[in-house]
């Protein structure tokens, strides 16, 4: 019963994965066809099954009831966190993913769904490589060759953490309103670091030897805003040359936050040449002649790798919340059914409204989860095929869903989540039952890479006019030309009908959103950003949810009625019915609102706000 | 910064209680014309502020990090609950509110305005006399006299506690399933009880000297189900019949809950006794000859109580984190505006999206004061009018927004804090600014005192058809009629265009559900009970919030645009364009969705649920 209690439904990964995705093409490329083929997705799922009931989701109770504490400047964490850290990074599943130069290296989509699993057992656990993983990458990918050799291997195996240096007390959403500077020393490429950063997710902690800091900084004549800022290595423990340790590099944690949840991973503030003693490398070339820096550039990198990890972080949450509240269902034995009141008792699943927040729930995780493999997907086919219309598509496809997984997702757990506490009766709010941590934990999903209102303005103001509108165009294609091609399929053209409904109202919707902007109307863009990006997540969420469905009544055919799968394809079906027929009609919804127009949020002056 | 900061705007406070609800008429009647009129508001109100602010708020923060405690048996709470809870009871603003009887009470929804502050200021706080008025409400309504004598006069003066003793391990919506036993003795009246409660709100703690439990149990013989069900007093210490204290009453408790947030809230499971020496006083008569008791029909007087009381709570907790938020808004600085992009950063109440969130929690939480007030003033004109027809026509208004109050607003307020939260950004998520605590501690109101499903079906099931159909055909023809009396008023003609289509809406939903039933679907109100509750409630919040928006617009034509209550004024007309405008058309999407009548939830086979 209690949250250290695993269980994760591996089925729907074994069909992202063996079914659904593409795999046989993408393990095609040249980086993955000599070491992997469909047939080893099950055996890593099972190793990983096994680490996560084993290890990990035994953490979890420790991490929520023990948390992290911070004592005398050290941060320190509980036992069965340091267990389940060393766990992971020796079975190779931690920060290892990130090499995207290593030989035998898994795709992305793959480990994506292996890390899913992990988040489900104790999302707080993973946190500690997944910033890593974001760090390393960028080194890897914009640093020079000695700074990559020096601090790269160390980071992928897991020995040092990494970091995201990014937010300060007055520069949260406005990352350019940072006063963190950078000098020049005698040294090209070598700055003395001044200031401090805050909420550093696992900016230290007692699992790691050193800290290799991302840090945003503005060097001494940049210009204002993110286009001065450059992007700094700061160890929190100087590396020599030879890669040796060398002494502190006056990198000091001020303090860790008391959060609502995610108890068991560190966020520090962490001061930065309090001594005036703390020196970084600088990634890539300094500002140039306008004072233009590279900094934000390189670090979006990171903060699109790891909005997807946040829907991933709140992917996991509400699945963990869904599966918990699933296996309760079906014990717990409570009133009688409707359908025959005087009846005995029944277990809870046997009752609708009960079904109704099971499938609720259900439907959303799975719609989530297609979205976000498959932007992994996309993400594998960008960097790995050989093609260049297939990376110009996967290019497009990934641009466009990015904020849908990290806002949609995370916005959606938190009623997802309200409805596993709500299965649970009173026990719900009980710590002793697992709900409740999860509601706690996936709060803050929403918030940080950028909160999901900074999602749906990249969305609407970004993304919609990216290429001059050929990246929307070819999403809007991929969703258009898949409702088409299959919408008379027999036993689903209520479905089809539905979405194609609703596609059509959110072309009206878009098409509106350009009557508004032509016309100057920029406040609609604030006011009506938020409910764009879930109607863009509707549509497309349903689009990919149906696509599975459509595969899963092809498989149930092949395997037959009575082979083991096939409780699993029905449900599948289920999922996507239940989302198009309940969840996407308010995609009509949205377009209503939207055609009403209403400013008062805005106009209303200020001082009437009370 | 922190949770024991207190900020309440009272405008709105004042504004039901001296211009929107019909209070001269209310304390015209005989129980209140020679004690109050509405000039008394202010200095009530004014005085509650007060002392919210000093005592109420900052035992808040003790409530939440120490709570309460379970020490060998003993509950204890921390040392400013206590102070607050003297303050409150010596203040006369906490049991003695229930009194009906007494000479000088206030109307309830008076009291319940005055309530709201309090549980702004703390939410834990409030329930420990909360449960004392509910109880003593049942023994002044059926309890003999000697009874009331016995027990009221220090349940009122708040010296001995009251507490709801209905729910067991086994027996949570399905009350009927309790197995605790009440056995005769020789004495008329007074029987042995054995058997145990859990989840029991302020079932014990330091704050009373005693504790009088109204329990439900089966007495020996009687039949099965709620019907079969007593009412008894249980003393914690026995009462002797001159009223003095005797010995224990054989009511241990065996422990507290550590729960998701009411950390402050002491919620006990007690054992009647385990050493077979636990007495209580049968309320009312035994079971009939066919073994129905009167029990359940006792309890539901309490039960419709804390169900408008959960209301409040929730209303109280949600209107808290608008404030907190809104003030949060005003002063964070952080980027520039979407229509001044290369201007200044500005204060983040001036961004879209920001005042998107603002107004939803500033409708949402007007909205469900003005239909929990309301219904206040129905219970008041209920029993206080002396004339039949408008104690008939406020028994249905208050029957049909019972389960409105508890479960729209208990709903609504998980959202509205989110939104809350958001609006903090990372700090949301610290527990040192207020908005982590009101998301824990708001969650359970959708649960206890009959989970919103239960609302849901009291509403679709019983209220519906009550007095064959007369109790909902007067709700209808109230929202009705102000619709068609007052639709073509200068400058709400769209919004008026919007609610009567709503309501439009509202009644095909109605008459699909009609339709279902008629075809036996009685699966149908399983799945949709809760769409259609909210549905109910949003048009009716929508017919209120525009009932006070048209005052709002008569006053600020009357004082004038320079007055200093125009701000007021403007922000209620914003908040009823807000709701009707971005809220309400959802009721066009449930109907939309009930008739697509998708029933994939409950047809499922249930192992394809996974």
């Amino acid at each position: 019963m209690s949250a250290g209690n695993f269980i994760f439904d591996t089925r729907d990964t074994r069909f992202i994965l063996k079914e659904w995705l593409d795999m046989d093409k993408l393990l095609g490329y040249p980086a993955y066809r000599d070491y992997y083929t469909k047939d080893d997705v099950d055996s890593f799922v099972d190793v990983v099954y096994k680490i996560c009931r084993d290890v990990v989701a035994p953490a979890n109770a420790e991490c929520d009831e023990i948390g992290v504490k911070f004592v005398d400047g050290k941060v320190i964490t509980p036992d069965g966190l340091k267990k389940a850290y060393d766990t992971v990074i020796e079975a190779g599943l931690g920060p290892q993913f990130a090499d995207r130069e290593a030989e035998g290296r898994l795709p992305w989509c793959f480990g994506s769904c292996l890390t899913e699993m992990i988040i489900n057992a104790s999302a707080a656990t993973s946190a500690y490589w997944g910033l890593t993983m974001g760090a390393a990458g960028v080194i890897q990918t914009y640093a020079a060759p000695e700074l990559k050799e020096r601090f790269l291997p160390k980071m992928f195996n897991g020995q040092w953490g990494g970091t995201m240096g990014i937010t300060e007390a007055g520069a949260g959403s406005d990352v350019g309103a940072a006063i963190t500077k950078a000098y020049p020393t005698d040294k090209p490429g070598l700055y003395k670091i001044k200031g401090g950063k805050m909420f550093i997710t696992s900016g230290d902690h007692d699992m790691v030897e050193n800290f290799v800091h991302l840090v945003l900084a503005r060097i001494e004549g940049a210009r204002e805003g993110t286009g001065g800022l450059s992007l700094f290595i700061v160890p929190k423990i100087w590396v020599n040359e030879d890669g040796s340790l060398g002494d502190s590099n006056d990198v000091t944690t001020v303090g860790i936050e008391h959060k609502m949840g995610l108890k068991g991973s560190a966020t520090c503030t962490l001061a930065l040449g309090e001594d005036n003693n703390c020196y970084g490398y600088l990634i890539g070339d300094p500002p140039d002649e306008k004072g233009k820096g590279q900094g934000m550039a390189q670090m979006f990198q990171m903060m699109n790798e790891e909005r997807l990890g946040t829907g991933v972080l709140a992917l996991g949450t509400a699945s963990a919340a869904y599966q918990q509240s699933l296996a309760y269902s079906k014990e717990r034995v409570q009133s009688s059914k409707l359908t025959d009141m005087k009846g005995p008792a029944v277990r809870i699943i046997e009752h609708e409204d009960v079904r109704r927040m099971l499938m609720f729930q259900k439907s959303i995780t799975e719609a989530c989860r297609a979205m976000i493999m498959k932007t992994y997907f996309y993400i594998d086919t960008m960097h790995d095929s050989p093609d260049e219309a297939e990376r110009e598509f996967a290019y497009a496809m990934f641009h466009m869903s990015n904020p849908l997984c990290k806002a949609y997702t995370s916005d959606m757990a938190w009623p997802s989540i309200a409805e596993a506490i709500q299965v649970y009766g009173g026990y719900g709010y009980i710590e002793e039952y697992p709900c409740a941590q999860y509601a706690r934990d996936v709060k803050i999903f929403s918030i940080w890479e950028g909160t999901n209102y900074i999602q749906a303005l990249d969305l609407c103001a970004r993304k919609m006019t990216m290429n001059k509108g050929k990246v929307m165009m070819t999403f809007m294609k991929e969703i258009g030309t898949f409702i088409e091609m299959n919408k008379a399929t027999p036993g689903f053209e209520d479905q089809f009908k539905v979405l194609g409904g609703a596609f059509a109202e959110y072309q009206a919707i878009l098409g509106l959103f350009n009557g508004y902007m032509q016309a100057g109307k920029v406040q609609m863009l604030g006011l009506f950003a938020t409910r764009i990006l879930h109607a863009t997540a509707m549509v497309y969420c349903g689009r990919l949810l149906l696509d599975q469905a459509l595969l899963a009544a092809r498989q149930l055919q092949a395997v037959g009625e009575d082979h083991f799968d096939a409780t699993y394809y029905k449900g599948k079906m289920a999922s996507a019915k239940f989302y198009i027929m309940n969840i996407v009609p308010e995609v009509f919804n949205i377009k209503r609102v939207f055609e009403l127009g209403d400013t008062t949020a805005a106009d209303l002056p200020e001082d009437c706000l009370r």
